[in-house]
């Protein structure tokens, strides 16, 4: 069967290694190499009839799982430190398997510091209180009341991407590697509605946030962020939050670190000051290489990782193929994803899957015409602050290789004659 | 406690009985009277420590499940018609307890004709033929290989409604009412990418997709449409489609009616008219007052629910309360929801939560103070062609109410002084 090539007709080459332009890509032009493997035209008809077309499907069922096929695609789950505490660690999304923006709740990452409590929201209750007029305890009903907002946020956890400040490149999945970040739809009550009906006090430049979690985890919030886009979340991609990610209460902080979006929310105290809980200060600290830490750096950085090609995903020989992943940016949104498949030394745009949204993720994607032959993909991504993410060299050069959070460097994926992809710094 | 009024300065009145400014909502004012009722101040300190801060929470779970405490929030699946056709019916989407625009996938309406196949995506295939260059089969991996597009849509069943047409109004909840509406983001391979890559004959003019479920449900779909918009899909909400709602592969043909939207997707075939299969003559066509039909009446009309209130939910007393609905159109995006307390007699704008997507529902939230009397809650949504929800009257008068498709009348809610809401034609 013949095959057109990709000419400049099409787009052409835009950047080395058979990355094709965003214009062939957006434009729907004709994949010239997408059948290379695998299309058949053999046989196209008589239809073969399988056999579930040859018996009644199954019934129907209240709440719907993933196909008995899909059983493969979980969490990732390392063994805890102590076999005491089961609950204490992540478990990490499997990116590789996942497209879109959204994460399906089921899969969505999970960092818990004593295990996922089980709580009763009858008893459940949110005390709000400190440098406040008057101080109000809301049952999940009362909060049901209140005027509500829905948006699509990202959440991830500050020590996302930690074991790629080993000093070799782990050779470990993609979840392991990048799996602590997830986007869902929250719904829930604007925090400045909350804190207008306690009244603030004028001396209050805080608010303490705690879970109803054993190790009663806690942070402390700027108030300044609390009155401008903090959500107290009742619903997750629709229903309820999961009780993984904070049943029956969960604070959103848009772009925010990770655990600053308190799961299992019990507690918003108003202080003049941080309240240095363990959680802010012997971790959730950024190490720098001169022996000084920075405190207090909420926003996570621009960041992006391709999630196909990666490892767990066997490419089945030359040809076309699509590059695609997820960027990122606490302090915005995404402006421009550019992809590489020389290993930095040429990089064109990538495709931005609509609509960008202020903190929440944008699907990235590109053409490649794979030659089969070893190579490394990267992808790049800038913020609408302007801010790129680095190198890892430059990473390393500014706050060295110690810290275990905000990694955002450039990522790199070998891709080796077979078709596998693994963790390289590149 | 004293408690402010809603007065102008906050936005104040916008509609009859207690229908707040859309500007007051917007603006984040305080809400006054949300805390009429069930907001204590009592007690705020010292917290209470709940058994389950006590006890290490539960272990990591691969994937994961709403809490157990929400164990009835599941779609309504009303008794087969035949015992041995367990799966031939539909099974509804419980609104009420959901918000946001996202359709949890596990709640997903479905509408089975034969039961849901349980496919091997291994051995499922993929055929394009018919007035095609050539003919092709794909595999599950080979679609994987193409350029992908990912959006928010809904799907709505053509028969979503079909109770509202009843002589009396049904005394029923939401679900069965209305519950034949669901969004997720979509991902999947542009049907115009597939049908570049198998040649589209010149004389082609319709395209028929078939599922591989027992019953082979089949529509045919204009090739205009085909090459517009369509995606043949392998992801939902982020995962692999779930089985109720296609797996492995789902056509969505954005905005038109749902069973359009093809599960189980085994073939595409391109043809010069429709196949006038059995799902688009003796179903799916328009009965009319004058023993007439339509037929071939694709995009699903302007629409809206008001969710919240809604059966099932019962309001504790008098004062604030957010009345929240979806609304959609398979023609456009929305551009304007209203709202009623008075049954129609006074409306004011709801505001709209973005993104405002084409083919995606939109949630409205209204700001209400409810004085505890009885009252009637409309919504009535126009989009962007300009299109406006019909009263019931206006909509019997063109189409009568015979018809079981395409219902999309202004909905009417009563609310009693014991807060309790029932469906009632107003």
């Amino acid at each position: 069967m013949a095959r057109k090539k990709a000419g400049p007709e099409l787009g052409g080459p835009a950047a080395g290694n058979g990355i094709l332009s965003r214009r062939h890509f957006l434009e729907g032009a004709l994949v010239a190499g997408a059948t290379g493997a695998g299309v058949s035209s053999a046989r196209a008809e008589p239809l073969a009839v399988q056999p579930w077309m040859k018996v009644p499907g199954a019934g129907f069922s209240g709440y719907g799982q993933p196909s008995r096929f899909e059983n493969k695609v979980v969490r990732a789950i390392p063994p805890p430190p102590n076999p005491a505490t089961q609950g204490v660690g992540p478990a990490r999304t499997p990116l590789h398997m996942l497209d879109g923006i959204i994460t399906p709740s089921g899969l969505h990452f999970e960092r818990s510091h004593s295990g996922i409590p089980d709580i009763d929201p009858d008893q459940h209750r949110l005390v709000i209180h400190g440098l406040v007029k008057r101080p109000l305890v809301f049952t999940l009903e009362m909060l049901s009341r209140y005027p509500m907002q829905s948006r699509i946020a990202f959440i991830e956890c500050a020590g996302n991407g930690m074991l790629l400040n080993a000093p070799q490149p782990q050779q470990v999945g993609i979840a392991p590697l990048h799996g602590m970040i997830g986007c869902s739809e929250w719904t829930g009550v604007k925090l400045s509605t909350l804190l207008g009906e306690v009244g603030v006090e004028p001396s209050a430049r805080w608010v303490i946030a705690e879970g109803a979690d054993a190790a009663a985890m806690s942070r402390s919030i700027p108030l300044a962020k609390a009155m401008d886009d903090a959500l107290v979340c009742l619903y997750q991609n629709g229903e309820r939050v999961r009780p993984s990610n904070g049943y029956p209460v969960r604070l959103l902080v848009p772009g925010f670190e990770g655990n600053m979006n308190v799961k299992w929310l019990r507690r918003l105290k108003l202080t003049a000051g941080p309240a240095m809980t363990k959680d802010e200060t012997s971790r959730y600290t950024i190490l720098l290489k001169d022996e000084k830490a920075w405190q207090f750096v909420f926003p996570m950085e621009v960041k992006s990782v391709i999630t196909r090609p990666a490892p767990g995903i066997t490419l089945k020989g030359a040809g076309f193929y699509e590059i695609s992943g997820l960027a990122w940016s606490g302090n915005g949104s995404i402006r421009q994803v550019e992809v590489s498949a020389d290993g930095g030394r040429s990089w064109a745009p990538a495709a931005l899957q609509g609509p960008i949204l202020r903190q929440a993720p944008v699907r990235f994607r590109a053409a490649w015409q794979w030659n089969g032959g070893p190579t490394v993909l990267q992808s790049r991504a800038t913020d609408d602050t302007g801010m790129v993410q680095p190198t890892r060299a430059q990473f390393a050069a500014e706050r060295g290789l110690r810290g275990a959070f905000h990694y955002n460097a450039v990522a790199s994926w070998s891709i080796d004659e077979k078709g596998e992809a693994t963790n390289v710094y590149a």
